[in-house]
């Protein structure tokens, strides 16, 4: 099969360079136009990343690949798009709202920005999970006379809960979680991002925005598509959101009450069955299973287990009852906030809409 | 008042020592007498601080007095109680089963160690919050036969979130609590302690036995004294304790489920109140209020609010509902491990075992 | 003595709040007026450190005292001087080349910052080093018609080290340096500062600019005042200046070559001996001795000695022989950043040219 | 060719995991036999290094090879060393002394313990740099009576440091450097190693025994072979070792003055192209080439830099002059301590002797 082009528009940020470094040798796609603000337009894209005092602003590990770094950054709201499977959206949430519909009108949009997340007529898709909400993308289709449409993924603190929840929604039934999340700083960005005079010997109990994104996302994703619309998942969830001083990787521990009583032998065959031979499976980015399990107590950490399958695997332990939620189970997840939780997820959905013949 | 003659055995560990620090101008108390583990026996506490390669291993800030550096240290198992108001003990939990008894049976013993916590003749006291249970220790004089008594703090999580719960629980009844914690690296002491290649960069989802010990410290805490037992309290508590790389300070997230509906401006006004004017108040080492509410979402930091009131305020904040409990509230705690939850805790202790006439 | 009332300038910034709380019960100064940019004029400062998230951008440590809270910020570039006994400065380097001189035709000004230190009639006071230089400000004033002053300290790197070369220089003749830090992220300032993604599990070998500022402002202050110009010091000075995961705290190997040979307990007497009885000595921000020695030789360290008399102590250790430099001597020093290096290492400055009869 | 079976001898600490992790798939060798302590003795590898709690102690990155997992461990004092072409010792040098000697006997010993690294006819090979110091071993092997040897790598500090001078040494002549290091914690091993409470914001200014180390080895690897014997290299070095907190990889900053005048271009040239078609450049463990030169002024940096060609690459940058010494240069390396320095250095040391007809 021949490859397909594709663009990376925020191609410059940290976002934008995980998308690079991941679709470098991709099977299925290839990267031929670049995007960023105005300010980086009209440089390549080394020169874009070098600064006057000849530091190279590369994030995303590895090296950037020659041919990547020689391609011409382009301004954002001026980008064509003809020729393209697809767009790969890495840009703030607040540029995302013009950008990604201008694009939208031609061809599809994968989207790490919350801009449209809310929205009736967008699925938030995790492949292994709720792959059956892209047909939501058709009636977006529809009703906003588009040839393309934007799919957001969500927010990276909600990934690898929901991954966590949906076999247990599905074998057991959800009612309530109570999660508190031990996030990495790279999920902040760079630009600030977190100082380390504010996160070194520290701990910050509060992240703007994130635990209702985290609330209504997991409510969303775990919901079911009823004609033209998802119904959202009724399972009351509950987040504290904070930041610790770990590079990457986001660590959550959850409280979960189930609809019925189940084993923890149970709960763990659940999570580690979860996917196998689902939609999502054989797609270039899946890892071998979803979520692995841990049996050392002392797992998961984020700095051992972010990495497992590529950043794609959740990484489940420490499962015990829990006697606070009825039907309760309580466990510790470690989920990759920049891989699996943001440009690797996406791809990942890019795949996925490629396979239902929703994309290319 | 004449000063109160006290020893301190476990004389050379990071917790003697911050018994040590926090001793110094005591206005009750003086320290008299040091012990420690054989090894060290004969010696005076500065050279049994200094190694062969003349490193001086002082870790509890500022600087060793010098009174207090030449006392000699004497051999823990042997060490003679007469004279003494007290003894203060922070010996691990094996030695301590051995030796708190043999120093019991002639004075009181103020205690770190979790050896005897679970007694049913054994207190666990935390001043503000139930200073009636002392009553138990002159049950324990009697049934033991001894002219002392063993009186432990409870673990330096535990602390805090009882120190939160208490207010709730007498205003609004208690009915469930999640809790997660986040805890420093000081917590577990020094040999070994945490490793820095455990730690850096990383969570540690897991602390043997601590879960366990919050869970049943915290009922025994806030339940009620009732003839010659303590009743543990009703509430259901359950915890995921973790390790994070923060020197000092435990950061907790609670999800508080009440028996009664309360607004959070009546939450607050609860927590605020708390122990004023109880028996705990006017003590030396009490802080000016025992829990202070943080407006400032982004705090409670444990960096930055840990050392509040001398190490000895439990600060709160992003006090907020939660729909996963009933009547259900959640907030953010810090609480200072190595002074409240530690020595300066135990020094607390023994100040209000005075105040009531038990000690001296 | 009625106090001096004083302005801080930059006064909402990392190094203007560490003015504020370094002022709070000086006994000679009193703050009566704070300016910063125009974006925080009008309001007070408590107004222009919260967010509108409600966070509270103060990062001194302590409390923000309640009079200074309330006290309104003046646009920087409008605010008078009438009344004032001197500014203090904490601006960036480049809006105080041109604020600065805006105060100085009225009053004297103690800056933290670059712009002005490399002019031929400026001197760089480090007042327990060169409190003689202090007679080049009457050469300015003349020559700039001024009735005031810009006098500012040096880069915060440079201090400790001129501390510990002073002394050197001055009892066996100073040949040259070759000087390696470890700076702390604090010295990066907050905006933005220094990323947790750079430096968390890492070094930065390279400050912009840096290495020349040490390099020059050494000679410069150890250099001696003929006339109306000071003739530097010709000791070859040689940096490399790196960033390190530490808070508050510069740690600097020194390798250096003394004109003559020098026993290693010679040095060390000389280091202990410093300053002692000199014009710097009884100032009220002046520690009970500049240099202190530790025998220890796992010290100094950034953690333990940085808060050594308040701050404004240089701790050395590690003293051995080199044989590298002729008549060498290596060691290892450890200089507060922000506050012998910034903020109170102004104040003391302005302490000795108020004794001196220069201010006020 | 038929892999060669080989033991590794202290397989259950930090540094044995090391060569396990570094020997699976390896070209040449295959692991068939694994010492320990007696205390391991008798259990699986699997089994040595599960704890009672189930934590599994593997800290080698990766997952531990089933086929070693299930080794028997043997007790290092009693290991046959029949059928064996080499042992791999990764014991402490205490125990290294009589247990390195006892394989000896029979059979080459590769070892990372100081044990026998300054005895006079012991070579510390680095392979790029002194392949010929290799001729040692045949004096060794004649004089003491052994069929096999013992060959030792350098200390991990040294390894980068020696690697960069080799090069200017022969191009330029080599007459001092004057060395400050910045160690990772991992250099520190285990058991304790380096503790969460010591080096969080923090840097710990002394390495016992590490500059003596740095200094003498540097010295004899530089050297030449002259008959039976090394001649040291007549270079002053002097060091000052410090520890950052830093996971994996050392930072070291040099001031070096070379015997003739060189320009900075052809320094960088020199250090290019060091060891290009030398005698260890085609083995299994050779990277591309042995130094990379970082242009960008910010690097290098351990995080960044140390997993160059698998951990094998020192990284060099920030070459500036240096007017201290006399034709003064100074520049940044970084080198992976546990991988170059260690483990993968031994490998790399086994490769060449195989090479070299004196192995196997």
């Amino acid at each position: 099969m021949d490859k397909l082009d594709v663009a990376v528009v925020g191609a410059t940020g940290l976002a934008g360079q995980q998308f690079l470094a991941s679709l470098v040798d991709h099977p299925w796609f290839r990267v031929v136009r670049l995007a960023a603000s105005e300010r980086s337009a009209g440089k390549t894209l080394r020169e874009a990343l070098t600064d006057r005092a000849g530091a190279f602003h590369w994030y995303a590990g590895g090296t950037l690949a020659p041919a990547l770094a020689s391609l011409p950054v382009e301004d954002a709201a001026a980008m064509a798009t003809d020729g393209l499977a697809c767009v790969f959206s890495a840009v703030e949430s607040e540029p995302a709202k013009s950008l990604e519909p201008l694009y939208a009108r031609e061809v599809p949009v994968i989207s790490t920005a919350s801009a449209f997340r809310y929205e009736p007529d967008v699925p938030i898709l995790i492949p292994p999970v709720n792959a059956a909400h892209a047909g939501l993308l058709e009636v977006q289709r529809r009703r906003r006379g588009w040839k393309g449409y934007v799919t957001p993924i969500p927010n990276c603190t909600t990934t690898g809960l929901a991954i966590v929840l949906a076999p247990l929604a599905e074998a057991f039934g959800l009612r309530a979680v109570a999660m508190t999340s031990m996030q990495a700083c790279s999920g902040a960005g760079r630009s600030p991002g977190v100082a380390a005079l504010d996160i070194v010997d520290n701990v910050i109990p509060f992240i703007s925005g994130e635990e209702e994104k985290v609330e209504r996302e997991t409510a969303k994703i775990l919901g079911r598509l009823a004609g033209e619309a998802i119904v959202p998942h009724g399972a009351r969830v509950s987040c504290t959101c904070t930041r610790v001083p770990v590079l990457e990787g986001h660590t959550e521990t959850a409280f979960i009450g189930l609809e019925r009583k189940a084993s923890l032998g149970d709960v763990r065959a659940a999570l580690e069955g979860f996917g196998r031979g689902g939609p999502a499976s054989g797609l270039p980015s899946a890892p071998e299973r979803w979520i692995q399990f841990q049996d050392d107590p002392y797992r998961p950490q984020p700095r051992l287990d972010r990495d497992a399958g590529g950043g794609m695997i959740t990484t489940v332990g420490r499962l015990r009852e829990d006697p606070v939620l009825e039907n309760g189970v309580k466990l510790v997840l470690v989920s990759h906030n920049t891989k699996m939780g943001a440009a690797r997820g996406a791809i990942l959905v890019a795949e996925l809409l490629r396979e239902r013949g929703q994309l290319g």
